[in-house]
């Protein structure tokens, strides 16, 4: 289930798979032939945070795929050095010198969302595969765009939606695939960050559910296996009355209805005391599946008092730190293996659909249809 | 927290308190005169399955009762030998005879659910306290003279919402009490029945939400410590469509605002593959506490193929066995020592509104609120 | 798994089994005829607080036994008035005037230890079934004597070890026979209490491997299935210095080795700061069961420090409750169907070979094999 | 608690600390200057299994350290094409080409077990610190002379023994030393591989104590924050009579007594048929702590049958993965930072003298003290 990938030189890779299921086979190593032309080059737009991890986790972790460039426009001297360093033929401020490089076969966008339909648009016009951070924008017509132009270009187009492959998501959607608890009738998502995001930031987020809630409406689409058909929220601020200031809410509760007849529910909240919440639990008619919090240890301390354990790992750099790696590997994979990309442009836009239904619904008090949304 | 009571004499009564969070005290043996003035004499009317756990329970763990005297209506000879051999003074087949009589305190009403509202007048107007089995009726202006007649005549009356007082729930209202989990902000109930009724049983039930959720309903207002003021309900038939043909559905979502600001939800099942499945989430400004099923007992068995435990305890009578106990417990210690009442006639029709809300919620496909319908 | 037992009158009895394993027959409801000449007639002497937990299961919950006497030395008025209020027809000092009663059927001895072979005898004497708390005695001889009168006089024997009861210590059985895990080759025993007896009690117990080991080593023949032939115990005075003074050991580890080639281990301390700590693991060629321990309450509360838990259930009268109504249910099944003793007067035999071999060990630092103390 | 350390260039690197116990500092960026003459620059001899774990480690995690050469007498063109292309500037089947390099700071000795004690006499009288795998030699003397030898050198040495550094156990430990459990009364050690390796590896191993309890023998002194002094085995051949017929046991339960006055145990099966079991319990005067298996996800599955979830990660390369990283950073850092060894030489004797006490009580059937073991 899981993928780690050693790159040993640059002629041999010895592909490590771990199968906890099997005793057999639970390390087969592969070898194969890893010629330069195997491996995917890859551009990146964008070094900020997210486009940090990226970088790291494809030098690390992924011998298939090779940085060739990196484009920030706020290119800082220390950034340049650092990118040479590890290996970027070209680095430069300006994101077309990825684009019309012919060596480099596919492009990360992770800069600030404003720009990331455009870049989408540009680099689908220049022939690259395009990995795009979530959101690809917070207008329907801009992603359609940049929808239009990957599918016009004949490139692939994955979104950002890394926790499709946390190891307890896929898992619990492994087991719907494997019949194990028949057809799938409720999910229920249960979603609560540490803490809230800066007031600053909150007022430009496009909102809880266009912000938080976009990652639980992909997740509900991903374990129903089916699309959202309709949507009421219920919102409040409960943790901070500054957020309410700034339009947003920080508390919700969405209902789902989905194509297949199943139902959903999505909580989010802005603050859970004991840091991030991430749970996911699917029913069916032969039983349920619940994902649990991670921990960062599996200790229990027995003393006078209670029976404790730790809290669960802080935030989505912790929980998600496999998720982010292996989101990667499988876009290089559909690249090079020519293999359906796992989270499409089309799941980014259904998401946000489904966002925007959220919010129509809490401002006008009343369950909303995608149809609806996809009308106006 | 854990009450148990043994009648070693009609003298004496040991009453032995488990208190689990101390060590000092965990056994406090108070021994106190119990005369047989000091113990409230009871008439139970009904002794279908329900009238017989009630019976059963106060014979055998509630010195401080006694049971006074029995009527069926569909009496049986065999039925009468039974309780006059568990010491009923009188047994017949009409309720009168328990209300006319000057030494019954009080009465249990456990027959048929259409008699209830009829049968609390008469026992209201004939001055006995009233413990009376949920539903009161399905009509509010049935429930309201039940009330208002309990009300003029001064007579206690409890109604058999016996979640609040199972061990797990009841320690998750505590928590909030304490001031574990700060303010609450979100209430999650799942509640699933390991079968659905027979479709006959369907039929009559009033529907999911005034025989099930009803339940659930009682349960957030309990643990949200406020009144619930909206409803949005999402339904469908995923487990029987006999019971979508029965005008009922089976599979449910139902969105609550509360009077304080909090939001809640609950989801019921009509079956889930593994059995009982009743847990509830309070989410806070501090923390949360989750109460998970009850299981038969504590024993993993790991193999080749997984680690793995029991399913939940089956069902109800399994499940909350104790709280049974306890809720007779409670409502004799009100009677007896005049305390307030710990699930009111009025919380009957609270959950009452709510269910009526939630039908038309699913009917009218749009949140309803409690005002709406108690204007009706 | 577990039976519950209803007497609804002397003529009928309801029998409720509930069965957690299979939905279709959860509860079954058995009706038949229970005739005075049916239920087992027993005589009990000595209303300590054992004692009082016997009489008192029996009373509430098993119909097939009725209460006929009680016999204390040190018998009050109060006692008198309680044991004849609960339906004794005899209340005396003397236990002869049970044994001399041709009523009773079966008498339970709950008095003090020294009396407890002395009182085997003359009731097996007297032709009674016996039910004799642990230990017999301890010393080897008098032991012997009390099982060889037992069996002169035919009649059944059963000893208080009343843990092979537990649901989950049966339920670890039960996996075991069942074949769930193979052949077993190691039984792990973790027995610790919540806090030390008073010095005075450690001075006359017997040492903590007859006074607290010797159930643990019951449980471990239980789930071994096979008899202990070696012990080498470790001790330590590590909980309070006055009980090294009392010549006695608070915490130890015990080595076993089986007939059947299985070996296992058996760790106690005289308090654990959390409570009674009581866990069973056994492991074989096709996997392994663990028995944890009981909780009050399954309620996790996650807060900015920690997700905790309760501790266990404080102590053995809260943890074993049902044990002791389940072991008398089966003494009575046992005598009234003439089925073979769960725990007969061998056992306790046995048990107390390993506790004189413990302590042999610990004295002379080397292991010690039973064999060597029969031979004593 | 961990450690991640990820390399951005020469110049510059950033190291992410993790801290899941504080919100504020959760991640903590420091940089630093580091110049090549900051880095260690390191050697390994033996480039098996273990060998290249190491050198993926440090390739992959621990910027602070550079290979430098490699050295194994059965070398590859392919390896020493792979060990070139990762920036060995020394390949060679010669590990003096290594020891007489004067670039190279520290040599990690992964070579066979036979070749151990001798290369880490030769690295020692080249004046390079050693991190030897575990064990040092199979005999007291060729330990000591290599003990003496680094000693004598003013070199640092540090010992396999990876445990140490794992999440769960290091977590115990730091309970103990926070003072959370008082002082440690029992430590047990749960240690169960999920297959026997095959027979011609049993044969040369050095026996179960040697070749796997003195991993368990390692974390005893670890938790215990004690010297064992004394050892009683009992041990068995019940997985497999090919074991047995080699002059090994297969299953074995030993009893330790440590210098504080604590007693512990631990229990060894070659095969476990759920995985790889490694728990580890230290119970003390205010509480205990008890670290379970890590899983490889949270899902737990609810149907007709049971509520299961997966069984343990599979071997030691699943489990000790990040185990592998951290011991190398810490071997590292010791080294760079001048601070003491967390597993020294003399950990690596004390352990072989535990188990080689087992040996010498299974075999003569007695305890058997580590002075006796030492005085030979």
């Amino acid at each position: 289930m899981r993928k780690d990938f050693t790159n040993f030189n640059y002629e041999y890779i010895i592909i490590i798979t771990f199968s906890y299921n099997s005793h057999t086979d639970y390390m087969a190593i592969q070898t194969r032939s890893n010629t330069m032309a195997d491996r995917l080059k890859i551009g990146i737009v964008g070094a900020g945070r997210i486009g940090k991890i990226h970088i790291e986790n494809i030098a690390r972790f992924i011998p298939q795929a090779k940085l060739e460039g990196l484009a920030d426009i706020m290119l800082t001297p220390e950034q340049e050095a650092w990118a040479k360093g590890l290996g970027a033929r070209i680095v430069s401020k300006n994101p077309q010198d990825l684009f019309k490089d012919p060596e480099i076969n596919a492009v990360i966008i992770c800069s600030s969302t404003d720009t990331h339909a455009d870049l989408t648009v540009a680099a689908a016009q220049a022939g690259k595969h395009i990995f795009c951070e979530k959101p690809i924008d917070l207008t329907v017509s801009k992603v359609r765009a940049a929808l239009d132009a990957a599918k016009k270009a004949g490139v692939k187009l994955q979104i950002g939606f890394n926790r499709r492959f946390d190891h307890n998501f896929a898992r619990v959607r492994k087991y719907t695939l494997d019949g194990a608890i028949g057809d799938v009738q409720l999910v229920k998502i249960t979603s609560r960050d540490p803490a809230p995001p800066p007031i600053a930031y909150v007022k430009v987020s496009g909102g809880i559910f266009m912000d938080m809630m976009i990652h639980d409406f992909d997740m509900a689409r991903f374990q129903a296996g089916s699309e959202i058909t309709e949507v009421y929220a219920a919102g409040a601020v409960l943790v901070d009355p500054e957020i309410g200031k700034a339009g947003d809410i920080d508390t919700a509760i969405v209902t789902l209805k989905f194509a297949n007849g199943a139902i959903g529910v999505i909580d989010n909240s802005r603050k859970a005391a004991y840091g991030y919440d991430q749970r996911v639990e699917v029913f069916g008619s032969k039983g349920a599946a619940q994902a649990e919090n991670d921990l960062p240890n599996t200790v229990k301390l027995s003393n006078e008092t209670s029976v404790s354990a730790e809290k669960p790992l802080y935030f989505f750099l912790e929980r998600y730190k496999q998720a982010f790696v292996d989101e990667m590997i499988s876009f290089t994979d559909s690249i090079l293996n020519n293999k359906p990309i796992a989270v499409t442009g089309e799941d980014g836009l259904a998401n946000m659909y489904a966002a925007l239904a959220a919010l129509k619904s809490v401002k006008e008090k009343r369950p909303v249809s995608i149809e609806e949304i996809k009308a106006q």
